[in-house]
This record gives structure tokens, C-alpha cells and sequence, in this order.
């Protein structure tokens, strides 16, 4: 069984590396499960595109049958085909849960706020309301990561692929190395091989796409 | 066994039937789980609230041994105790935790950009910059709910309880309105009985409290 993910045939340079579909291609390099990449336009999106994605964004995975998006529900569905990924005993299993969670409601949004108002939007209004919110945020996680290796279930799951990634983007803002707990927990995390052949592999299959 | 639920002692009156303890209380109340309320101060939070939860923030269940934060992984979790909160089979259960994403990762976040703005920060340009990314997400919804009774797997499930609850809360500031797709799927799911005894306790609870 292989499987298929769906990424865009064209990102804006700041972008690559940062494409989500980094995080399906690192989860299947860390189980050993054989994936294939095609394409959908980005600057053209299709009635096809929004017919499988609702909002018109990627990734998106499809396993025989079945097609899943959303990266966080992606990680999900992975962690149950491979114990790599994902504890198999209850308590850790939740707790891998729930910081995938917590990097998907309670650290994403307000990192993307800030990446909305500094790059998008470039609206120094904007960025002044987010970076104190951004700045609670990560100060909160120092005291989770001091001492700890991964973020849950005391091994590398599901959840250090999202959080670790979110983290890259707080990082590539310049607002993460006020943190050294966590910036020495992304860089501890993106060291692993997987990360970088995931890595590799979308830079190069931008760099094909420009 | 019987869950216990951390909520907050008090809240200010435009919170009370909003509080994310409700999301837990009505999933209990779908599965027949017995629960019961503890408080944790919102004025004065304790070091014991941050040790247990890092952003400071409610919900949290305690089942036995197992602390959980984040009501989406709460969610997750009973949903993996009840088949009335989520179905056994794989893709229907992929598909569910795919809507409870989106909703936790894609749709909450604006949704919560556009309460900061007009309620929190009472902020006109960050209104501005806000709404359109709320309409968009929302008219995206459309499509998907025409002709759709749950949001997904064809039944009630964790996903309807979170997509239905972030809706309330655009509802509440006069957004949903426009978007009568919406506006039905979230009075039907909110009709049912056990979210209307959900509601009403966590409404009875802040009553008490004030």
C-alpha cells in the first residue's frame, strides 16, 4: 500500500520547507511507510481541489479509498497504522493526543496570528496585539520542556512532529531564540534523519516546481 | 468510575454557556457518563492549576490516574470509551477526527481572531483584517453542510460537538446569521437533549458562583 499526498505544484520561496505536507512525508520517514507526492495548482485551485479540501489547502492523504485532510487528523490516522508514531498503551496514547492538540489550538493560532500580521498582512497594529500573546505562549511551554526530552509519553511521537514544526515557524520569525529551552527542543527534534530527508524532499520538489 | 471535570469558579457574564467544559459536559451527557464538577480559581490562578494545565486554561478531566487538558483531546479520548461519540469503524473514525481537526485547526482559529478583536481588544483594524478571513472559512462550510445532517461519518459524533460549539460562538456575534446552512446545523445539533442538559449545568454552575 502506498501512500499519496497531495502538496501544491508551486509555493512562494519564504514558504518552502514550511509547506505542510512536510509533516505527513516526516511521520511516514519516521514508520517506513512508502509515500508518493502529486500535485494541485496553488496560484489556479479547482473545483476538484475544493471538492476534496474544503478550504482549498493541503495536505491531503489518500490510502486506497480513503482521502484525509487536515495535517493534524493525518498525524492521527497515521499513529494508529504505525507504533513509531504513536503509543499503543491508553495513557500514552492521550497524552499524545493531547499535545497534538495543544500544538494545533493553543500554539498554532496564536503563532499564526503573528505570521499573519508581520508577513501577510504587514500591519504593525496586528503584530502589536499578537507578539505579547505569542510571548505567553511560548513562556508557558519553557517550564514543560526543561528537563524533557519529547514533548509526551517520554518517546518521540506524533505530537513532537507537529509541536517541533510549529516551533520552525516561531523560529523562522526570529522570535525563538529568547526561548534556548525551546529552541534546543527544535533543533534536538529536527535533527532526526527522518525530518531531514522529509525536509530535503520538499525543497527539492519546489525547487523542480519553480 | 466516574470523570471529574476542572472548570472555572466564575467567569464574566458574556462567557457563562461558553466555557469549553461545556463540550466535555455534553459528551458526557451523549455517552451517559457520569461526571462531576471541580473548580480551579480563574482570578487567582494557582501554581497547582498551571502544574496540572500550561496555559492556565479549562478544561481539564480527570479519569482515575489520567489527567487530560485541551477539549479537543478530551474529546478524542471519550470518544474512544463511547461509540456514541465516535464510530469503530476506520474510515468513519478517520473522517471524524478529520472534522474535529478542522474545526479545533482551520476554523476555530478565526473564529477566535475576530472574539479577540471585537470583544478583547475592541479593535476596529483588527476587526478589518479579521471578518473577511471568518467569511471565508464559513462560506467553505456551506457547501459541505447542504443536504448534511452531521458533519461527519453520516451520525452524531465528537466532531459535530466541536464544529456546533464553534459556530455558537460565531452566533453570538451576529456572524452566522448570513450563512443559513450554518445557522440550521447549529440549532439542530445544539437541539438535542443532552447539550441542552449540558447547557443549562454549566449555566446553573456560574450562577452559583457569582
Amino acid at each position: 500500500m502506498i501512500f499519496v499526498i497531495t502538496t501544491y505544484d508551486w509555493v512562494p520561496p519564504f514558504a518552502v520547507g514550511y509547506v505542510r505536507d512536510l509533516r505527513i512525508r516526516w511521520a511516514c520517514e519516521e514508520a517506513g511507510l512508502p509515500y508518493e507526492i502529486e500535485t494541485t495548482s496553488v496560484r489556479d485551485k479547482t473545483p476538484q481541489h475544493f471538492a476534496r479540501q474544503p478550504f482549498g489547502q493541503v495536505p491531503i492523504l489518500r490510502d486506497g479509498q480513503l482521502t484525509l485532510f487536515e495535517s493534524g487528523a493525518i498525524l492521527l490516522y497515521l499513529g494508529e497504522r504505525s507504533e513509531a508514531l504513536m503509543p499503543r498503551e491508553a495513557a500514552a496514547r492521550a497524552e499524545t493526543q493531547q499535545w497534538l492538540v495543544a500544538a494545533l489550538n493553543s500554539l498554532e493560532p496564536v503563532v499564526m496570528a503573528m505570521a499573519l500580521a508581520r508577513i501577510f498582512d504587514q500591519d504593525a497594529r496586528a503584530e502589536e496585539l499578537a507578539l505579547p500573546r505569542l510571548q505567553e505562549r511560548l513562556a508557558q511551554l519553557v517550564p514543560v520542556l526543561k528537563g524533557r526530552d519529547f514533548i509526551a509519553a517520554g518517546r518521540f511521537t506524533i505530537a513532537d512532529i507537529l509541536l517541533a514544526d510549529v516551533l520552525r515557524i516561531v523560529d523562522s520569525m526570529g522570535e525563538l531564540a529568547a526561548h534556548p529551552v525551546l529552541a534546543d527542543y527544535m533543533n534536538r527534534i529536527t535533527a532526526r534523519p527522518a525530518f531531514r530527508r522529509a525536509h530535503a524532499a520538499q525543497v527539492a520538489h519546489f525547487a523542480q516546481a519553480a
